[in-house]
């Protein structure tokens, strides 16, 4: 491999002269530096990234924490996290937590192999997590956060998008609401199954609990929980998912049972992911702006980084319901 | 941080002797390995990654390049890749080479970064499989081939898969079928669509190019491509797409003008995504066995970074034709 030495030898010129060059350092000739780049190019001059990473204690690449992969949410969050990235220059490297990403993600952090991570799915027992924050590796939380730990965040106003979805059935005339949950502990699901929950209270509308199913965000979960609503003697006539991928599930339960959306029951996801808008699907949902999340939590982290010692910020965007052909297009009263 | 110095002090050893209990060389007597132990274990000391790396020019991380991460075959391939890496003990750098991820590639493998690439997505132009091939980064394709590329690779065979399709629908009965073909110059979808021409032509069924679309791949392509071939005066009696995404936009696009699969109209794609399995799609594929090549292009990737120069390993499954309800139901003749 090509040395700083050697580049000097061959443009005559000393070390330090070349290291000012690769810095754009301004004390240097511009004939020196003219000489001195023809030769990089001539020798295809590469610094050595270990050996950088060893001198300015950075590493250029970014941690990123997903729980499931293939829950499309995640592809579509990654791939607006890693065009952020991309433009910041720096590398991704991806865990998927349910693979057993997560004791690499504390390895790496330990060993100093990234300069932050970003977590898109951590639970308040997140191990990983409470290493990052114990170590001050820079860490931001996206479409997540844990009140116990103090991190960076980035989330969709899970609160205000349950109760939205509430007053929309009530607004609309249904009795007889139905809700599929997500996994326990994780606060995205947990918001919005409480806020519904509140909301509803509040309108003297308490959830009948015959009619909640608990799920795990997966389409077969979705799937499952709407079967056997759909076969109870009297179903629901609307049923909300706290997240898209459930409400594909139940869509396509309904579909299995030749029971018609929206005519029979009403689904409603949250997340608007690009499929939601699928013809197969044609679903109504509370949007989170994920692109925007996404530029705003690559910011906040290379703040972080630059200034682990900076005031703690915490960024809420709020969502928005997005009616489609899975209820019937009415606006709420 | 500890550094290895700190401990030998501490342990009242010196430095070779740390060196070799963290190596685990049998040539340290039993106490004063246990009391070395103990001391690493309270100062809690983890070898640095990169001071390792420079060392012995591993990096333990392996690169993985992506075109499209939001089509969710690649989110399965990847899940696939990344727990058998996980398995093996080795970090994942993602680039989504879609998102400007390729120049990143280039860099990565230069300096050294990775010890390896796996290319998910590269076309016969694809300037970071040149580089990688031409600096000798161990590197092996998954689901692609380069012919004038030398490099390992891992495939379905895709040119039977497409002549399957052409021979079951011929069995069938059909006589005007049509094809939305995908991206040129990318190896799957262009042997399944030249072995399927092939195999028409072959039982005097030359393909009527007015029944023959462009696609992309994705979804949308798919959607477009199909509501033209509804709207012909003759439309074709049955579709093969390339890709389950094509098929599934495909499908939207017949719900769209309320045409009724597999009654007026059957359609084909080719992977076999979990999606494929959904009600929503109920779709008739050919299979490719996404686990099984994760698992084999890891072994590849791993033997080829033991041994830089041992033979070219090029492993081939086959695809299996999967019979769903978006066809009807009828095996061939």
């Amino acid at each position: 491999m090509t040395t700083s030495r050697d580049i000097a030898r061959a443009a005559g010129v000393s070390q330090t002269t070349v290291s000012r060059v690769l810095q754009d350092h301004p004390n240097v000739k511009p004939e020196t530096r003219e000489r001195v780049l023809n030769v990089l190019r001539e020798m295809r001059y590469v610094p050595n990234a270990m050996a950088r990473a060893m001198v300015t204690k950075k590493t250029g690449t970014i941690g990123v924490v997903v729980e499931k992969i293939t829950n499309p949410f995640y592809p579509e969050l990654l791939e607006a996290l890693h065009r952020e990235l991309a433009a910041a220059n720096r590398r991704v490297i991806l865990w998927n937590s349910g693979e057993a990403g997560e004791p690499s993600a504390i390895e790496a952090i330990r060993q100093g192999v990234v300069d932050g991570v970003i977590f898109t799915t951590a639970r308040a027992e997140s191990s990983a997590l409470r290493e990052a924050v114990s170590r001050e590796t820079p860490a931001v939380l996206v479409n997540r956060y844990i009140k116990e730990i103090e991190c960076d965040w980035v989330t969709t106003d899970n609160v205000n998008g349950g109760r939205t979805v509430a007053e929309y059935l009530i607004g609309c005339g249904h009795k007889r609401i139905g809700l599929i949950s997500g996994i326990p502990g994780v606060s995205t699901g947990g918001d919005r199954e409480v806020a519904f929950r509140r909301a509803l209270d509040d309108r003297g509308m308490k959830l009948d609990e015959n009619l909640c199913r608990s799920g795990d965000f997966s389409h077969h979960s979705g799937y499952k929980a709407m079967l056997e609503l759909l076969k109870l003697p009297e179903p629901p006539s609307a049923v909300f998912c706290v997240n898209d991928l459930t409400a594909f599930g139940a869509l396509d339960a309904a579909r299995a049972l030749n029971v018609t959306v929206p005519d029979d029951i009403w689904v409603i996801g949250s997340d608007d992911i690009d499929m939601a808008s699928w013809e197969a699907f044609d679903l109504t949902t509370v949007r989170q702006p994920i692109p925007e999340m996404a530029r705003v939590a690559v910011d906040i982290l290379l703040r972080r980084i630059a200034d682990p010692a900076r005031p703690l910020e915490r960024y809420v965007f709020s969502g928005e319901l997005i009616i489609r052909g899975s209820t019937a297009h009415l606006r709420p009263e």
